[in-house]
């Protein structure tokens, strides 16, 4: 029986994406028994292997190839790209890397690969490219629009409501009906990725989750009802909780997830606690898709300083929350 | 020379507060070297020194009378305590431990003691003995309009620019002139507390600090334009940086005070990372006033279980932070 795939985009050519992908690569013993398919160009990755001066031997990837003693393949994803001007971002790179992005989407929506783990993009590069999307959720939500980005790292996992939205209107979100809707899609996604019993810590909105009405009303109008209607479904579930309590209630506690109303309200906490290891997982999805939890470092680009640590930990999870692939 | 007197109230007699104030201060060899005059009833340290089986030998205090060799005192609050009742919220701890906090913060008014550590108050207790503010910091305010929460741990320093407002009433407090009187009163009462140099990182308030307007306007209006305002001044501030990374920023480095725009953008990270050490402690005042960051404690209180270590931590930086008592 043939392996499971996995996909993995180089990301920014710029940026630290490349480098992370070969060094997380590299460490192949440690990391689940699969396919490794890389969706970039044969140009890219030969230079990034020289300037590193190791090699994955990585084979043209033909689906019905992949016997299974070669472990890395290459999809080669038709760009121009003439000059990949390291540590900074520009137009060219923007474009090469929403388009490997495309080739590995469409794969993983073909069932050529049964999940994909995506090394970092650059939102500005993007936009200097003229491509639309704020970044790699957003455009697989165009797909499914349920998709829900959570934040793993061995301490905590945290799933956000909304994201890349104003403060101001991600609270004029917060709606009973939406909220138990995020849930239920949330559960299943969990469920689907990793079965077993899960218990969910709903975030309240206000100091103290609004102190019974005197410190805001959302809790009791929007968000204790949707508590309410999701346990009748037989979620485990709890909150809302003060949001300065809910996260240490999780902590170190795997099977506990915390639901966060906002973008920040999950990510200071999350990021104070694993700044180098955090993982995003795109959930809701027929594929689990994962990335490292940092951007592309333009910084230390193309200085063989970055540390991989977060890109493998992504491609380690990836695969443990795809039951198609464990 | 007498030495400097630190008050130290008892707090809800239902709660921990009585137990951590006696542990605490059993550890006085290792505390700043100070009188500590304690707010409260001789019947109820008589009764927690007996549940613990020690003595502190308090005398009553009378201010001529503060010789050196004696280091704990007892200032006596006439209120009508019958029965302690451990382990739940009561209108007659209400009363109580309001008239202990009422008494020493006159007592620190007048002078007659130079700092001022508080142990922990049920809200609950306080509303049902018809006490009206929602914590010692909004008691203070009616003094000092200008008195600031902030929070200290080994790893972060944070303040907070709004406290225990309705989320979506603090977001419309978010105004250039209002941050920049906050900054500046901030700066001045860092610098009263522990001279030298600080830097100051302001939050910004929409994911990504914004980016550039994309995800919100405020950054744009109102924050960048007081940091600007506040630099002139000579404050080292910078900022707004993304909420999910501006503790990051300052983890570790004691020197740096995160501005943290509303309750839970401050207290969620901070209370995550300094779960069981953290110190409220509040500036903008004559004098200093800390207290450990947890609550009564009423399902542990009475069973000789409570740690005093936040405790022990609130009275070391309430003396650190006074440079009249050091």
């Amino acid at each position: 029986m043939s392996l499971p795939r996995i996909g993995v985009t180089l990301g920014d050519p710029g940026g630290i994406g490349p480098e992370i992908v070969v060094k997380a690569l590299l460490r192949w013993p440690e990391l689940p028994r699969a396919h490794y398919v890389l969706f970039g160009t044969r140009e890219l990755l030969d230079r990034e292997e020289k300037a590193l001066g190791v090699s994955l031997s990585a084979s043209s990837f033909v689906e019905s190839d992949t016997d299974d003693r070669t472990r890395f393949f290459l999809q080669s994803v038709p760009v121009s790209l003439a000059a990949v001007g390291k540590g900074r971002p520009s137009a060219e790179n923007g474009k090469a890397s929403f388009e490997f992005f495309r080739a590995s989407v469409e794969a993983a929506r073909a069932g050529r690969i049964q999940a994909l783990v995506t090394a970092p993009i650059s939102k500005l590069s993007w936009s200097l490219g003229g491509i639309d999307f704020r970044g790699h959720t957003e455009y697989l939500e165009t797909f499914y629009p349920d998709a829900i980005m959570t934040f793993w790292s061995e301490k905590l996992v945290v799933a956000l409501f909304s994201h890349h939205l104003p403060l101001k209107e991600a609270l004029t979100r917060i709606k009973k009906d939406a909220l138990t809707k995020f849930v239920r899609t949330l559960g299943e996604g969990v469920e689907k990725a990793r079965p077993g019993i899960h218990h969910y810590l709903m975030s309240g909105l206000n100091p103290h989750a609004g102190e019974n009405g005197l410190l805001g009303r959302e809790e009791i109008e929007e968000i204790t009802p949707a508590v309410e209607e999701v346990r009748t479904t037989g979620l485990d579930i709890s909150g809302p909780h003060p949001p300065d309590v809910v996260f240490r209630l999780a902590y170190g506690r795997p099977r506990r997830i915390v639901i966060a109303l906002y973008h920040d309200q999950g990510l200071s906490p999350f990021k104070l606690e694993a700044f180098d290891s955090g993982v995003n997982v795109t959930l809701g999805m027929p594929f689990i898709r994962s990335s490292p939890d940092h951007g592309t470092a333009f910084d230390i680009a193309g200085k063989n300083l970055a540390n991989p640590q977060s890109m493998a930990e992504a491609i380690r999870l990836a695969a443990e929350l795809s039951p198609s692939v464990l």
